[in-house]
C-alpha cells in the first residue's frame, strides 16, 4: 500500500459524488486518464485527479466511471499494486494487455446510441480524441471534451508548482539554444510550417537549455512553447524566472509570457498560419483555441528526435556521469554487504543510503526516479516502491532487486542490479542467469541503422522465451540527457507499434532491462543503458552497435555460470574488466576492494 | 532477360498509345498494378496488363504513366531483373524500400490540383482505393476507378482460363466442405453479418475443398464466392465444372452461377444486408455494384485464418508429403553430383531433372512455383528464373542455389538448398554458414503463442546482422495445404506491419529462409518449412515452438563448421539424423548412399 493510500470509504464517496455530477450533466461515462496538459509521465499534484478519484497511485492508469461500473486499466507493471490499492473501492482492475481492448475500445464497445462520454479535453491528446470520437460516432454516441468535472468535485485540489527555472550550461550543455532554435526553424521551413507549438516539457527544456523542478525526478518546468519565424515564446509562471534569466532569454529572441495566456496566444495566431504540432503530444483542449482556418501540419515534434540523438560531446559527459554513478553504487554496495546480517536494513534504508552515496558525487542533481528496492516477493512488482507503512526487512535468504538512477548535469542514469541475500535458491539463480542472457544477447547485437526499435525486442527475449518465461513490460526505453529517464521516440518493446519514428539512430540512449516476475515469490531485472554507435558500413548498408554505458558489477553470486555459454561468459568478463578499469580511479579502501572482488573474471582466459 | 521479353520498341509504342488515350480521357496519371479481380499473386494472362505495357515480367510491380514520366516500382527481389527488362523502355525503375514513398505516395505527392488519376477499379483493392482517394483528395486531385484503359489498347488480350475444377478428397482433405461452411456461418453470426463475399482464390478453393489449374503453380480456379445463411454460391465459368460435381455441390447447398454474373448478384443483395468483406482482398470495382445501403462488416476473411491453422491430420499428411519431396530431392542431388563435370548441365537441366524426380512421387500434382536454379551471379537475384535465351552452364567453381517446391495432394513444399560446385571460396562458405546460423536461430526458437510473427524476424537476422550483412526480403511466408505456396496471415518479415492477424497460432506453416545476395557474384539462401506446435504452458502463458517439416540434407561442404557453435552443430546433426531416418525407407542404391554420406554428423558425440 502506498504512503498516499486512501481508505476505500473516501473513494466510494468521491465516486458517488462523481456519478451525481455526471447525472446532472447527462454524462453516461467519464474517462479520467493519467494525464496533464503536457501529456507528461510525472504529473504535478494539480493534475493527479485519477489518483484522487480512484485511490490507485501507480503512475499509469485510466479510470472509467459509468453509473453502474468503475474500472481502472493499467499494464502488468501495476497489477499487483492496483489489486491492493483498489481493494474495497468497487473499482475493477482491468488488465491492459496486447490484443485486449484498451479503455478507449471498451468505451466504444459499451457506448449506446445517443449516450455522451466526457473526457477533460485539457488532458486528452488530439490523436486520442480523434480515435475516441470516431469510435463513439460509429456507435451513435457523442464525445464531450469541454467539461472538467473533476474540478467541480475536488475542493482541495493542489496548486500548480512554482519552482525556479535555471539554465543547463556548458560544458554539459553542448549545443546553445540559439543553434537549437535555428535548426528547428530550418525543419519548420522544410515542413512548410510557419509556427510550431510544443506542450511536452522535456522538449521545451531541451530546446531552450533550461531546467526546473516542477515534477519529481524529471528536471523540467511546467510550460508551453510557441516557435515562430522571428520569435520564440515560453508560456510559464513568471515567478519561476529570475529577471537576469528573463533578460538573457529576451536578448536571444526568447520571450516569456504567463502560462495562463497560452490559450489566448493560440487564439491570436493568424488564420493563415500553418502550425506544426504533434497530435499525440498536444491536447485537443489547447488546440480548440485555434482559429478554424489555421492549418495543422502534423508530425513528431522535431525536438523529440533531435534530443534523442546525443552528440559525441554529450556522450563523453554521459560516460563521466556513468563513472560517478557507478562509483556511488560501489560505495553503496560495499556498505550494504558489510551491514547485511549485522544491522537492521529495510528497503527504505537502502533508498536512503543509495541516495546519499549518489548525492556526494559531482554533478549530481536529483534521483531520476523513485528508487525501487524490493526484496523477494516485492520484487515481483516491477514498479514497487517501499513506503513507511509497508516495506520489507532485508533478512533471511533471497533476492534483492535495486532499480535506481540519478540526474547529473552531464546525463541521466538508470540501472537495475540483483543482490543475493543469504543463499539464493537454484531457481532464483536460474532466473537471474536467464535474464542476464537476455541482456547480453541484445547488448552484443549489431543491427541495421534505422531499424524500427520494437523489432529488436525478440533478440533479448529469445533466450528467456526458450525456457517458457516472459515479462509483461518492454525491454527498453529511451533515456534523456539530464532530462526524463523515459523519452522517445525509440522503444524496444514488442508491445509497441513499430512506427517510422522509432527507427534507431546514432546517439540514442536506451535501456536494456529484461526481467522475470514470480508473483508472491521474487522478481529479477537487470538493466544497463546503452548508446547507439556506428558499427560498420558494408555493401548491405550501415549498421549500429550498442556501447554499454552503465558501469557497475553484475553480482555473479546470483548466477549459475554453467548455464552461460562461452560467448556469454566472455561478454560478462569483458564488461567487468571495463567496469574495474573505469571505476577504480574513483574508489579507494574497502570500496575499491569490493569492486575488485566483484569484477573477478569467471573464465580463466579473461 | 525473360523468355517473354519484349523489345523496347514495342514498349515505347504501347506507352505512346497509352498516353494518347489518357489525353483523350483527360487523365493525368495512370496506375497499373500487378493485380486481378482476385488480388492474386499469380495472374492469369488476361490480367497481366502491367507486363504487357511495361515489358517487366517480374510477378510484383506497379507501373505509373504520366504524360512525361513512366516508372515501375518493385522490391529488391526484382531490381536486377527490372534493370535488365526495362532497359531502353524509358520506364524508370523505382526501388521500393521500407521508409521510401511507394507508388501511391508518389502519385499523391505529384498530383496537382484538379488532376485526374485513373486506376482500373476491377483490380484495385478497396483498402488501396480508399488510401489513394484520400491522399489525392488532400491534393485536390481526383481518383477515377471506372475506366479500363488497357482494355482499349490491348487488341490481342488473352482469354480467361477454363481449366477443369476437381475435388480435394479425403483422406488428404481432412475436413468436409459442409463442416467448413458451418464453421464459417458461425463466424458470420458472431460478426453480426448476413453474408460474406470472397474474391481470393485460395480462400474459395480451401472452403469448398475444390482445386483447379487456372494459374501456374497455385491449384486454384478463377471464381468468386458469396456465402449466405442458407446457401453458398460460387461464380465460375460453367465449362469448368462437370455435371456430376455440380450436382454434388448443389446437394450440399452450394450453387454455381456464371463468373460474369457476380456483379449482378452483388447488386441484387438486399439493401439491409450486412456483408462481411476483407477490404484488402476485394476490389472497389466489384463492391461498386452493391446497393448503397448495404453495410460492410470489414475484417480478414475468416477462411484466411482457418486455412492457415492446419489440423493434426493435415500435419500428418504434410509430413508424408515432405518425405516424398525429400526423397525426390535426394534422387535429384544424387544424379546432379554424379553428372557434374561429366555432362553439360545448365540451370534449365536442373529444373527438368528435379521436376522429373518430383513427378514420380505419389501424390505429386505440380510444382508449387517456378524452380529457381541459379548459379553464382544468377543466385544474387532472389527470384531469378533461367530461360531458354539466358541461363548459366554449371561449370567451374561456385555456388548453385536451388529453390523449388511441389504441390502434393497432402501438402505444399518449398525448399532452398545450396550446392557446392567445384570448390566454393572461403567467402562463399562464410555466407552459407552465416545464413544457416540464421535458419538455426529461428528454427530453435520458442515464443509466446499469439506473438505477432513479424517480431520474430530479428531472431533469424541477429547472427547475420552481426557480420554487417542483411537481405532485402522477408524471412518467412505462410504456406498453404495443397494450396498457394504464399499465404497469410502470418509473415516473418520486419518490413511487414505487425497487425493483429499476424499472430502465431498452432498449426500454421511458415518458411524460414534467410539469405545473402552479392550482386554480380553469388547468392545464398537456405529454406525450410516449419510448423507451429504447442511447446509448453507455464505461469507466463502458452509457448509455441517450430517443428521443421522440410527433410533434405544441408550440404556441409558449403559450410565452415568451425564458425558454428556447439549448439548450432548439435542442431544440424540432429536435423540430419532425422532426415536420414525419415528418408532412408524411401530410397535405395546410390541415392541411399548419397543420403547417408550427406547426413554424416559433424560432431563426434552426435
Amino acid at each position: 500500500m502506498s504512503s498516499q493510500s486512501l481508505n476505500s470509504g473516501l473513494v466510494l464517496e468521491r465516486l458517488a459524488r462523481t456519478r451525481e455530477l455526471m447525472s446532472r450533466n447527462a454524462i453516461q461515462a467519464l474517462l479520467v486518464p493519467s494525464a496533464d496538459p503536457h501529456l507528461s509521465e510525472y504529473l504535478p499534484a494539480y493534475w493527479q485527479g485519477r489518483q484522487w478519484l480512484s485511490g490507485f497511485f501507480g503512475s499509469v492508469g485510466t479510470l472509467i466511471v459509468t453509473p453502474t461500473f468503475a474500472g481502472l486499466w493499467t499494464d502488468s507493471r501495476y497489477w499487483e499494486q492496483a489489486t491492493k490499492e483498489l481493494a474495497g473501492s468497487t473499482i475493477e482492475l482491468v488488465k491492459l494487455q496486447p490484443g485486449q481492448p484498451g479503455p478507449l475500445e471498451w468505451l466504444a464497445e459499451q457506448a449506446s446510441e445517443g449516450s455522451v462520454v466526457a473526457v477533460d479535453g485539457a488532458v486528452l491528446a488530439l490523436a486520442s480524441a480523434r480515435i475516441l470520437e470516431t469510435k463513439l460516432k460509429d456507435r451513435g454516441a457523442l464525445l464531450r471534451t469541454d467539461l472538467d468535472l473533476l474540478n467541480e468535485l475536488w475542493e482541495d485540489r493542489p496548486a500548480l508548482p512554482v519552482k525556479p527555472i535555471y539554465e543547463h550550461l556548458p560544458p554539459q550543455a553542448t549545443v546553445g539554444r540559439e543553434d537549437k532554435l535555428a535548426q528547428l526553424r530550418k525543419t519548420l521551413v522544410e515542413r512548410e510550417a510557419d509556427a510550431h507549438f510544443i506542450a511536452t516539457l522535456d522538449d521545451i527544456a531541451w530546446l531552450f537549455n533550461l531546467r526546473g523542478s516542477d515534477v519529481s525526478f524529471n528536471p523540467v518546468f511546467v510550460s508551453f512553447a510557441l516557435i515562430e519565424a522571428e520569435q520564440a515564446t515560453i508560456f510559464v509562471d513568471g515567478r519561476k524566472v529570475s529577471t537576469a534569466l528573463q533578460q538573457l532569454l529576451e536578448a536571444q529572441g526568447v520571450l516569456l509570457r504567463e502560462y495562463s495566456e497560452v490559450g489566448a496566444a493560440l487564439a491570436a495566431l493568424h488564420p493563415s498560419t500553418r502550425l506544426l504540432i504533434d497530435p499525440a503530444r498536444v491536447t485537443c483542449g489547447l488546440l480548440s483555441h485555434l482559429h478554424s482556418d489555421v492549418r495543422l501540419v502534423e508530425g513528431l515534434n522535431p525536438t523529440t528526435l533531435a534530443k534523442s540523438r546525443k552528440s559525441l560531446d554529450d556522450a563523453q559527459h554521459i560516460r563521466r556521469a556513468m563513472e560517478q554513478d557507478g562509483a556511488a553504487l560501489c560505495e553503496f554496495f560495499t556498505w550494504l554487504e558489510s551491514a547485511l546480517g549485522r544491522e537492521r536494513i529495510t528497503e527504505l534504508t537502502i533508498d536512503e543510503r543509495l541516495t546519499a552515496a549518489r548525492a556526494k558525487r559531482p554533478g549530481f542533481v536529483s534521483l531520476s526516479f523513485n528508487t525501487i528496492a524490493a526484496f523477494n516477493a516485492n520484487g515481483a512488482m516491477p514498479h514497487y516502491h517501499a513506503t513507511e507503512q509497508e516495506h520489507a526487512v532485508i533478512e533471511g535468504d533471497g533476492l534483492l532487486l535495486i532499480d535506481s538512477g540519478g540526474q547529473y548535469l552531464g546525463g541521466t542514469t538508470d540501472i537495475t542490479r540483483m543482490v543475493p541475500v543469504g543463499l539464493p535458491t537454484d531457481e532464483q539463480k536460474r532466473d537471474c542467469t536467464r535474464v542476464l542472457k537476455g541482456v547480453i544477447a541484445l547488448s552484443r547485437a549489431q543491427f541495421p541503422k534505422g531499424i524500427l526499435s520494437p523489432l529488436l525486442d525478440s533478440i533479448a527475449r529469445a533466450p528467456i522465451w526458450a525456457d517458457s518465461v516472459d515479462y509483461g513490460h518492454g525491454t527498453g526505453h529511451g533515456v534523456g540527457y539530464f532530462l526524463n529517464v523515459h523519452e522517445g521516440p525509440q522503444v524496444i518493446a514488442y508491445q509497441a507499434a513499430p512506427a517510422p519514428q522509432t527507427a534507431m539512430q546514432v546517439g540514442m540512449i536506451t535501456s536494456i532491462e529484461p526481467g522475470t516476475y514470480r508473483p508472491g515469490r521474487w522478481g529479477v531485472r537487470i538493466e544497463n543503458l546503452v548508446l547507439n554507435r556506428e558499427a560498420d558500413t558494408s555493401e548491405f548498408g550501415a549498421f549500429l552497435r550498442f556501447e554499454t554505458l552503465t558501469l557497475c558489477p553484475i553480482d555473479t553470486r546470483c548466477l549459475e555460470p554453467s548455464q552461460l555459454s562461452i560467448e556469454e561468459l566472455k561478454w560478462l568478463d569483458a564488461y567487468h574488466a571495463q567496469v574495474r578499469e573505469r571505476l577504480s580511479p574513483l574508489l579507494e579502501g574497502i570500496a575499491l576492494q569490493w569492486l575488485q572482488a566483484r569484477t573477478e573474471p569467471l573464465t580463466i582466459s579473461a
